[in-house]
């Protein structure tokens, strides 16, 4: 790793007696989880003291510093509960989850990519028939997703199981509504083919929830607190590993301003071609004169292990 | 920096499409804060965004642990009350509050050395002449502890503030029990020639708070929660660096085994020289045929900036 300039670490050189002491302390801490009985624990507590150390030193931390980010680590934990993981969002915003995620998720070929599940995610949805409708009461232009879902070499998975949930186009999930709805979110099956369809609605962007101390740290850095526009997908079949991923639509502008969680990856940006009202549904579907838009999100799943 | 072995990332190597990926979000990361108005804020949220996904991508870290990280930060939160600091407690264990006041006491020849204020240190503190008695109601064998404040060439540093706390043979400080009394604290001056001398009692080993997730991390990496015997000095004269630090007990057994915070320095371990019952005190106290103890801790202040 190169040690980049920091302003403090610009300014003065430390010496070697206090590079000595600095190191040692390093070494008295690692030293100190060498007796852990769990080994994984041990490497993660080591490596944790290596890179907390390695990051104070680097920028010079002073002590008000210091005391600021633990203010902050306190504010976020009073301001969690039940409704509101506020660690998590800080998690999100420092691109953590996503890196996670992504190192859990080895490229393998073609495989389509993952990305972060989000606090939306539940247990159980409705289960619809190919070409049913996921949005139910969510409200948003009516959108067509189609595809397949395939493996590396090509060859069709039938009956794998793809989970959908998205905002509507209020930016809300329908667990942010005070009443007990199930909307924007289902689950399907693919054919014997491989292929799926169903109607949704149009993902519109929304900002992450940014009252608190991680909202107060994005307005301090002045970036923003909106998701780009997606769609949330969850597709599981025997023999595949675990797909949790989301598409994109081509064209939003959050995509050029950043996504404030860092799920996006160009291979997940997907065309959406917006149709005047009155252009027939691809099912035959009357949707009243309304415009509508279509998308399509080939699938690839990795095999598991 | 060096990547040592990793007991994932040495079962698999990422490949070149997997390291283009992670690097890619970390600059993407990176350049999330590049627009910061403030340049040390974006200084330290770029360098923590570069330590904490080296941290993710060197133990390889599964969604299990970063959930399991961010319940630990959330239950400490949640402990953290005007009367109790888990997070700091946190960073103590960690060694990052040591490292921090490591960076900011910049070696300088032979300038004692700095360590950790720790919770207990209170804002006022009665004032004692020389040779007074910092202990009052404080429980344990009385101390006499002796010495002089110096600058680095030498000179005695007259009229020198020192301050001093400490716990009681029951390892408890003043401020922990539900009176308001004040014992084990008090400050005094060095007199015309630098010197100071005053009683105090000898410092016994005590854990920090270990019934909350810091106690139980130290548990599960089979650490001790003790703190070794320690008094603590913060001194300060006009053009002088302040100086926060501790005396430790030549042949504690805690050293041995480890402070729990990582204050010690070798420099900072004295001899304390225990007297049998009934031998003179240095002033012609009476100590009512106690056994007492004798120590001297010789102080050279850092020029201030």
């Amino acid at each position: 790793m190169t040690r980049p300039t920091s302003r403090n670490a610009a300014d003065t050189d430390p010496g070697p007696e206090q590079v000595r002491r600095e190191d040692e302390l390093v070494a008295r801490v690692v030293e100190s989880f060498a007796a852990s009985p769990d080994p994984r624990l041990r490497l993660l507590m080591q490596a944790l003291t290596r890179h907390l150390h390695a990051f104070i030193r680097e920028v010079r931390l002073t002590e008000d510093e210091l005391f600021a980010a633990i203010r902050f680590l306190t504010d976020a934990g009073h301001l969690t509960d039940d409704e509101r993981q506020e660690l998590i969002l800080l998690s999100d915003v420092l691109g953590a989850s996503m890196q996670t995620i992504t190192v859990n998720n080895q490229a393998f070929g073609d495989a389509t990519e993952a990305t972060v599940l989000g606090p939306f995610h539940t247990e159980s949805s409705p289960e619809i028939e190919p070409g049913g409708d996921v949005a139910g009461a969510a409200s948003g232009m009516p959108c067509w997703v189609e595809g397949t879902v395939r493996d590396g070499q090509g060859l069709p998975v039938p009956h794998a199981r793809i989970e959908v949930w998205e905002a509507d186009d209020r930016g809300r999930y329908d667990v942010q509504y005070a009443d007990d709805r199930v909307a924007g979110r289902a689950h399907l099956r693919t054919d014997a083919s491989g292929g799926y369809r169903f109607w949704a609605v149009k993902p519109t962007p929304y900002p992450i929830p940014d009252d608190g101390p991680v909202g107060a740290m994005l307005r301090a850095v002045g970036r923003s607190p909106v998701r780009a526009s997606h769609l949330h997908f969850l597709v599981t079949a025997p023999g595949y590993r675990r797909l949790v991923t989301h598409i994109f639509v081509e064209g939003d502008e959050q995509l050029v301003v950043g996504d404030s969680v860092f799920g996006v990856r160009d291979s997940l940006i997907k065309p959406f071609e917006d149709q005047a009202g009155g252009t027939p549904a691809p099912d035959g579907r009357d949707l009243g004169g309304r415009p509508w838009t279509r998308t399509r999100f080939d699938i690839v799943l990795a095999p598991e292990g």
